[in-house]
């Protein structure tokens, strides 16, 4: 067999020309989004926040959706990421697997939610839309769609947790050059946001706040709509560049993975990457076991309920069918910012509840145990969310070594750790803990959820 | 003419097995390095520092000095990096020149540093050598010898001035990461540091206090060595992996730079992208214009004497001929902390000194509106130090505009800005000066040049 490389590229040419809609192979697609009195989503509702060929993109039941021209060409200023062979590590983990990394860190962003900023930011731009509004937590969307709007020329205005705006400052900097308004949430900008300070003026926010506050400045400005980075359709849908890229990589070296993994916060990376795959599983029967990974602190697929529910603690989104712990489970302040949510992407539910993909739940030791070793070996810090995937493919490959199997390991690492230090430094010192919740915390959070009866 | 994609790649099998050795092709190489008393330094001198290779590297008169296997390994988790044609920027400018760079900030050190980094520590681990000694200011060269020793597993000691270490604590983290152990400089491991502190408690550091107590500790512990990541002619050497990249990355494209530029601090950078190319000129007569760019706060090149200097303020180093501004020059606190160093590599200085290359000195407030106007439009945040070559690139692209002319420019791109946030705060607010010295500081630095008459 020929020697795969370190670094599997592709050149622009044999770059994917399409996204993949996993919608039209699943036998059962999500149930439609309902509103407060249950009932099916009126589209005006959506089409005053976004724009109808996203909205389209959200309902379609069509497999491949042609990404256009000019997102393709922002695309290539830091697309095809590479397919990592981890030699190194397959060698200080003594495994016969060999393991393989699709690495979505090399953009401005650091992470892969520019593949979605920047359709987002055109679609928006190609219907005369001046103005996007989000929110953001720890700060990788945030920055993706500051880095995408500049690239489009759309003024950009992102309310941040306040919380998260102090913590890590870098990441509003970074916004604030490429020209995005930042706003500490809640702010004085909305009249939501002034209600709470008005409540309490020492809040420190949450991203169901900033969600609202989004939601209002992009509902009351002209030409302005409101962008979301992960959770919806349209969102995963544009992430499957990731696995449709990673089709053509292990093509060219004639190696095809038999376990995928990614972490899960929302579901866009684990959608992104491994839907291309799962269609063939879903229309030729190919074998590969599917690996979603979430933090044992927040164990959305692993513990929550398959139940309608809101994407806000507010109940200002619609309601969609998903795995849910509940908007009224409040996470404990774990360090994988990005994983700290508690429902699910309809499409990553509806495969878990059928029972066509796995989930597991890891303790922050493990992951950022996983997290260091995989820098001093690999040389690449990576995010906290992204070292779950890390950790469970080490696990995998560990097995492998038990049962002298020879699997093919494919995992997403999802960004780079540069904006982490300060969780690495409390592992450097031995202070990270596993942080847990109580029985009855489960409880309250799934006693949140709202019933449509 | 067939379409030069966005991003020009190497397979592992086209990637560079020799390092370049420009002093074969030079008239005039270097003079050779003093002592105190004047006369050449005794290679027992060096020897308890650096392992044999890298000071026969040092002196050799080899042309192509070979890549040696592991270190090729090392190399090909993060090279070859890829030269990038800047489509978006030539069209922001309206320029007919082509734009290229190589970006060397896609490994664990953010930097072109890793390059030499693996090598030193391959070269040490080859002699037996379990430590290694550094100093760190700005901390990328910190970071890439303490990812290159996690690798090669050898302890990594490094002092880090104690001002940078206060002022960028995310650097110490990720060296300590990466399994260094990290003093503040001037610290109470070692009888200089102590000294130092006996006399003033609240001592902030300096480069040359942190030389000298990564050099007493080298010295003193058992089977350690002392390293440095830029200046000396073997750094330099293991740099032109950045330019036998690009030639072979041209020659793909059928198109070779008319105009190579790229930034001078010590000048490791500048040597690793520009020598290659040089050396075609040497040898072969090709027209290129050769741009060294340093701030106008440390204008070394363009308003230094060309004569021996220590390389640090104690003068514990030997001294080398090279163009330098006095180490009693102290360049006042710009961001841009890579560039701030007195001197510069020998072989950079023998070359402006027979003008086969220019140098030019820009400001602060020109890198910066370069670099945020760079990462708007190609998606990069670079670090200050890159975004002196962007400015340059920049200006000449802009002269292609005026003249009508199609030329080729290529930069080095050397680094990501991740970590210099703080000062892209201080420009988004308007609070980034031009910092300047007066006549009388130039005239105190050249004043306390030794005198080896």
């Amino acid at each position: 067999m020929k020697r795969i490389p370190n670094k599997i590229y592709l050149s622009e040419k044999e770059t994917p020309k399409f996204w993949y809609n996993i919608a039209a192979d699943l036998p059962n697609p999500p149930p439609p989004p309902l509103g407060k009195d249950g009932k099916p989503c009126p589209p005006e509702q959506l089409a005053a926040l976004f724009p109808i060929e996203l909205l389209k993109q959200e309902m379609s039941r069509e497999r491949y959706i042609e990404i256009p021209k000019k997102v393709r060409e922002a695309y290539m200023t830091y697309r095809p990421s590479p397919l990592n062979r981890a030699y190194r590590l397959e060698k200080a983990l003594g495994t016969p697997a060999r393991i393989y990394y699709k690495y979505e860190g090399n953009n401005p962003s650091g992470s892969h939610k520019l593949n979605t900023a920047i359709p987002q930011a055109y679609y928006n731009k190609a219907e005369g839309i001046k103005k996007l509004t989000t929110e953001t937590g720890a700060g990788q969307w945030g920055t993706a769609l500051a880095a995408a709007c500049a690239m489009f020329g759309i003024e950009d205005v992102t309310y941040m947790v306040k919380a998260s705006a102090q913590q890590k400052p870098y990441r509003k900097i970074i916004m604030e050059t490429f020209g995005a308004q930042v706003h500490a949430s809640p702010s004085d900008t909305t009249e939501f946001g002034r209600g709470v300070l008005a409540k309490d003026p020492g809040c420190r926010g949450s991203l169901g706040t900033a969600i609202s506050e989004a939601v209002e400045l992009a509902l009351k400005s002209e030409k302005a709509h409101y962008s979301l980075g992960s959770v919806l359709n349209h969102v995963v849908l544009h992430q499957t560049v990731i696995g449709e890229e990673a089709l053509l990589q292990f093509a060219k070296i004639d190696d095809y993975p038999d376990i995928v993994i990614a972490c899960v916060g929302g579901g866009s990376n684990f959608g992104g990457l491994a839907f291309p795959f799962i269609g063939k599983t879903l229309r030729e029967g190919v074998r590969t076991r599917y690996v979603a990974v979430e933090p044992s602190a927040c164990p959305t697929l692993t513990r929550g309920k398959y139940a309608y529910d809101y994407g806000d603690m507010g109940g200002f989104t619609p309601a969609l069918m998903q795995y849910t712990l509940g908007s009224g489970f409040i996470p404990s302040g774990i360090h994988a910012g990005g994983l700290r949510y508690h429902g699910a992407s309809g499409l990553v539910s509806v495969l878990k509840h059928e029972n066509r993909i796995e989930a597991v739940a890891l303790s922050q030791t493990d992951v950022f145990g996983a997290a260091v070793k995989f820098a001093e070996i690999e040389g690449l810090l990576p995010a906290p969310e992204s070292a779950h995937a890390i950790c469970a493919a080490m696990s995998e490959a560990l097995a492998c070594k038990e049962s002298g199997e020879a699997k093919t390991i494919l995992f997403n690492l999802t960004g780079h750790g540069y904006f982490d230090l300060a969780a690495y430094d409390e592992y450097n010192k031995g202070n990270i803990t596993d942080a847990a919740y109580s029985d009855e915390e489960l409880k309250n959070g799934l006693a949140s959820l709202p019933d449509f009866k």
